[in-house]
């Protein structure tokens, strides 16, 4: 099978790696020039850790309609910011039955590309599904090599619309067990705990960032600033439940995905949790935590409320502050219901539509 | 003359110790028990620093009906929370021609004030005044002891309604040179330039201050929280710019206020003002710094743009974080239109109201 990987950071180099060494066809892009011209030199990514091999590409390149054109399947491996500059990119070559899955989508990834490849008027049958997660938890040590920390026991994946689901996890069972099928985009929408996480912490680190205090980022969390973020977790679960769907809270999350977690609260638990004890803050505050975080999962979250009449005072705070910290407008170039092509529906009407 | 100084904090005992020494008789309130049975047991207040003199008071009590009822004036130097208790707590023992100042009013002391007064059926004559700060810059080295630090050349101040200032400042002349009449408390409410500082610097320390970190409150300013800050200083002088009034903007003011202040950016006069130097931050987010300015500052000055249509994102941002933040209603509690008594008026009717 012919595989395209889009963007060849930890995500891409490890995903490159791991299905060219199922004995597929594998193509890279990145937009990074140096980048391309380094992995091009090596030819291979190893791989290390959890997984130890080395797997060889068929081709790299930074423009994206010689990695697309004959892709049977598309791993999108980019932030959540680039997913709407890639879907403009890579219409003009897309082909009937091509799948493109987003790892990770975040919140509404799939709706957005969607509405991406609609607006530019594409009309052919194009699968578009997106994880929950990346499927490993991984580090590029240095261009080319990749250490693998660990491989996800189960991931949630759905096709928009999801009775596209399972033909796409058919063709990701040729390289991933871990694959399992969510409700529908929603619920892996909801799923983006991350988001909560995030924006928050480095927020109210702001001026501790600025500075250049060295910190922890969830092992010196702090209990008023928990406090808000289980607010802004509140946020996230009534819009969830505005749309019939029950999360799990980022309190019994954390104490879930991770083994050896203690502490009774929330503040505990990111304190103590061994996964998390090394985390350096950013070392700016225009770092991923915002301008991926922000308009990628607290806006459309917000936007989901709005539809749905559920108020989401701390997301609207967030987005506001962040828009002018960052002088941004994220309200607008984010995941907006403009955006996700979701401005005229009501709540039923957005459940039906995913299905 | 009998004065009555309500809050027996810094600015209370200098308030104090000032006019008994001008040969007034002096009668304190303040709410806490032993402080004012220290003071007692002393009988004097010692001034020194600029000032260099002992001020013996007539009484001083925690029961507040025993201070003003005969008093010609009353001085309220509590903290700005306090003003609408107060105010609850003395009308029972009002008489005409009184004459109250709040040292400082904050933003809309004196329209609270009056309105809690209307609420409660008080229909005496009764002058209410609220000053743009206190006289002094000072500070207490033990209870009964002030160090003047330094005594204003210029403090406006204005009664409500505007037509009775001249009143008020012929009695404030038998002991203060320095009291020039503003427009109306409007000019007084639109210079709270503190409110447009404080909550900012407080909240973007949020984590650093519950961890414990020491820093400077203004000399450890950031580039990114500056341009924070000028936001909100913004919205401040749009709103007031509805209201026909021009404020000098926070940038200007550090430079205008202080001497030696060097910089071209509000970042750089908050770091190099000599005044600020020393200021550590507050050693919890339950401080004055948010309990008081946003309910007393950030608030009303919301409320006042929400009634011109000049919208506040950033302060409307503060007040909902700062409101979750510290488990307190603040839109409720605080300086709302209701509280203000304008929930009824236009901009025009409130600017015939206060002259």
């Amino acid at each position: 099978m012919n595989v395209a990987v889009i963007g060849a950071g930890n995500g891409g180099q490890a995903l490159a790696a791991w299905i060219s060494n199922c004995g597929h066809n594998v193509k890279i892009y990145d937009r990074n020039e140096s980048r391309v011209k380094q992995l091009k030199k090596k030819g291979f990514i190893e791989l290390v850790g959890e997984a130890n091999f080395r797997g060889f590409f068929a081709k790299i390149s930074t423009k994206i309609d010689e990695i697309v054109f004959d892709a049977d399947l598309i791993m999108v491996a980019t932030t959540a910011i680039a997913h709407n500059s890639i879907a403009l990119q890579i219409a003009p070559y897309l082909k009937d039955n091509q799948i493109i899955v987003l790892n990770p989508g975040r919140t509404g990834g799939a709706l957005e590309f969607r509405n991406t490849l609609n607006k530019v008027g594409i009309s052919k049958k194009i699968f578009i599904a997106e994880a929950q997660t990346l499927v490993f938890a991984c580090r590029l040590i240095e261009n080319g090599k990749v250490n693998i920390i660990g491989i996800k026991e189960k991931v949630l994946i759905s096709a928009l619309p999801s009775s596209d689901t399972s033909i796409v996890i058919k063709t990701l069972e040729l390289f991933f067990k871990c694959f399992y099928p969510a409700k529908n985009v929603l619920e892996t929408s909801f799923e983006n705990i991350g988001a909560i996480f995030h924006p928050c912490v480095v927020l109210f680190n702001e001026a501790a960032i600025e500075r250049g205090d060295q910190f922890y980022f969830y092992r010196d969390m702090t209990s008023g600033l928990a406090r808000l973020i289980e607010q802004a977790d509140n946020e996230r679960l009534a819009v969830a439940k505005a749309y019939g769907y029950s999360p799990i809270s980022a309190k019994d999350w954390v104490a879930d995905a991770y083994v050896g977690v203690c502490g009774d609260t929330l503040c505990e638990r990111m304190q103590n949790n061994p996964a998390y004890y090394d985390i350096l803050a950013p070392k700016t505050i225009n770092c991923r935590q915002i301008t991926e975080d922000i308009p990628t999962g607290i806006l459309p979250l917000s936007e989901l409320g709005k539809v749905a009449g559920v108020p989401t005072p701390i997301f609207d705070a967030l987005i506001t502050i962040c828009s002018f910290l960052l002088d941004q407008n994220f309200r607008k170039e984010g995941r907006s219901l403009i955006n996700l092509g979701l401005e005229k529906y009501s709540v039923n009407e957005i459940k039906k539509i995913i299905m």
